[in-house]
């Protein structure tokens, strides 16, 4: 945890044209983030609510609505402004974010005919087949496993145990009943702005490619069958699996344990509850929740992560 | 990629004993396989319509039905069979599977009185307990984890992260309520042409062992508790857990996400259906859904992966 | 393997005051633990029934239940106690136990500034960041990845592949519907006598911790969120999600595939049914089923896992 002082938040503030009132009459020394329910001097905090109890908050500072008009007791510096998670969450990435160890560990394998980006980062470990390719300022943590031919974007931060690009799951019973494996020869392109949680697995496609594109949110441990495409901005929570060959469209949210089967489409903006067992399409702008899924509503915007 | 040729394909069925017609009329290069939706000319697809829109695929070899007669393009070479994904898989796994770098990374830890078969291939920072017997042809892939005590057949795969032999989930109450360890002294046994997703965890038995039988296939992120028996040739798809003690006999087939409760027979041939929680006995030839699962139907033939 | 003799039994359980009756009349070596099933001279096993079939067991040392009084054959040596399955796994723990080597793989990754305890193990390829501190006498296995700022008490087992204080899943949306990074700065902190099986997710607090207090036991892939509180010896099985903020209170039992939204509570002693998609608080001692889960019932007592 670095120190800095009130003076920088409103200048990164004004930098990015983001619009505050404060009550702050002079400049101290700040050194760290805390929930609302922490908040002491010299740490900042936020707070939902556009009437807080001010009798629980005694000191710190504060980022809050531009609602909150009154009560602020003086020992609290307050910064009010449209959206205060947003803010917060800014202050956070600009203050608070660790620094990740540039570079690529001695210990990591990069196979034949890679290519890595500028100011890329591979943990402890990791290891990378033949022919992949990763952009600029991708984090790949300690454990990522990457098999041969897969693509990864810029800005991408794939956690400890993911599996990117193992085989799908696909065979044929020959006369005899056994089980031929389908060879899968495709691979997996990630885009920009990708995140992918720990012990996450994207398989490869069969013969194209599995796809996740830009700005997509996936959690731990899902399951991303071949082929599947996922759309912009769609965000799958934990143990979630989609089956093979999905098309996910962009802005959805895919809520924790929710099992998608094969060959659907979800539209734009759907949601699908937790645990949902999904067995047909889903509409734009769709929620469906149950087993099997059944509509309950549709989604009138989209959903906080 | 590799080159091959046409006639090659020929000689390779006739050798199989496969039977075809085709209105191929010279020999020409070939360099991969393709979704019937990307096929192009010196690519080779397969297709599933007995009757298909032969104006949207223009060029390249499609392996067909027989029971395609009429409409064929000259500039497309139709290879017409009885079984067409069974032979387009019979091709990619002869003329396009990729070469495996067989033997055993430097960087992988092989404990004690293990027995390696030939031509094995085993990753990187694959970690290899104690008295671990591994078969001919098998294929153990990067950051695979085996605990002591394990044996795997031959013709095997097991894909990164995966976990075999870990302690399975047994505790026993004291007086006071804390949670008092069983120790688990059995070891996993797994048979030939099996083959293991990614992340996946099987857990050695208590006493006795965790069997799985030849030829079964699981997917990604499974949980195989303690003593559990897998029978021939059935295959559990991804996000599924096997309680404790539960025998699934052979041909069966596991959605994704099911969760079949400890202590249970799943008889021969049954189907899981996705998502589905089953609390009691399923009978040979069943498939269940729901939850908690009930009864849907008999199954009328093995399902196809 | 090691052997051990019948009268070491005897003086193990004198000393640790657990009281029995036995029919033996003579010392004898042992060298093995076994199910009912397989119960041969020289091994020792156990039954749960106050009334077995003498006529399945011929031979072995049976530890059975006070209640079992007659129809022992002259050939099994019968070790009548109050609580069987509790003596037998003690015995377990006693005699046949595996030796974990103890200390640190060479291989193992220490970060900056952690802290280790006495008597611990740390196995091949598992990696610590920074911060790190690890209590006595506790087991790290292979490939465990431990990110910066995780504190880990005594006695605690943490199986291969999982791994602890990846940052949670949280974003916010910004004016364009893209999804900004909310940074975690929270860490992880686990208690004594704890137990993660493999492949299982832990994530970092947002701003303060996620907990797992003393004597929980947490199975094999489960996902446990961001500033989720796990009370004193509760077990969490397979596949089960634990949504962000959500406290699970004391000696709670959570099966297998349950999934729990954000920001609930779970009562002392409550029990979630397999499969279980929890959308609301659980009282202590309610049992619920379901999707959603519904009450089924009061608990009464505590469930043996």
């Amino acid at each position: 945890m670095r120190y800095f002082r009130l003076s920088e938040i409103f200048s990164f503030l004004n930098g990015e044209g983001i619009s505050y009132e404060t009550n702050a009459q002079e400049d101290c020394w700040l050194y760290g983030f805390q929930s609302i329910y922490e908040v002491r001097p010299g740490t900042v905090s936020w707070i939902k609510s556009s009437k807080p109890d001010w009798s629980q908050i005694a000191a710190g500072v504060i980022v809050c609505s531009k609602d909150v008009s009154s009560g602020i007791p003086e020992s609290v510096v307050a910064i009010r402004v449209d959206n205060p998670r947003y803010v917060f969450v800014r202050l956070l990435g600009e203050f608070a974010a660790r620094n990740e160890s540039a570079g690529v560990a001695e210990t990591a394998v990069i196979g034949n005919n890679c290519s890595l980006g500028s100011r890329i980062s591979i943990g402890h470990y990791a290891v990378l087949g033949d022919n992949v390719r990763i952009g600029n300022n991708t984090i790949i943590k300690a454990h990522v496993t990457i098999y041969d031919n897969t693509i990864i974007g810029e800005n991408c931060i794939i956690h400890s145990g993911s599996v990117i690009g193992a085989d799908g799951f696909g065979y044929e019973r020959n006369e005899n009943g056994q089980l031929l494996k389908f060879p899968h020869i495709g691979g997996v392109v990630i885009g920009n702005d990708v995140e992918i949680g720990a012990n996450t697995c994207i398989d490869r496609g069969t013969l194209g490619n599995t796809i996740i594109k830009d700005g997509v949110k996936i959690d731990n441990l899902c399951h991303i069958a071949h082929n599947v495409i996922v759309g912009e901005n769609t965000t799958i929570i934990a143990l979630s699996m989609i089956a093979g060959s999905t098309i996910i469209e962009s802005d959805s949210y895919i809520a924790p344990g929710s099992m998608i089967k094969q060959g659907l489409v979800i539209g734009r903006n759907a949601c699908v509850g937790m645990g949902a067992v999904v067995l047909r399409n889903v509409a734009a702008d769709d929620t469906v929740t149950g087993v099997p899924a059944r509509t309950l509503s549709k989604r009138t915007g989209t959903k906080e992560s």
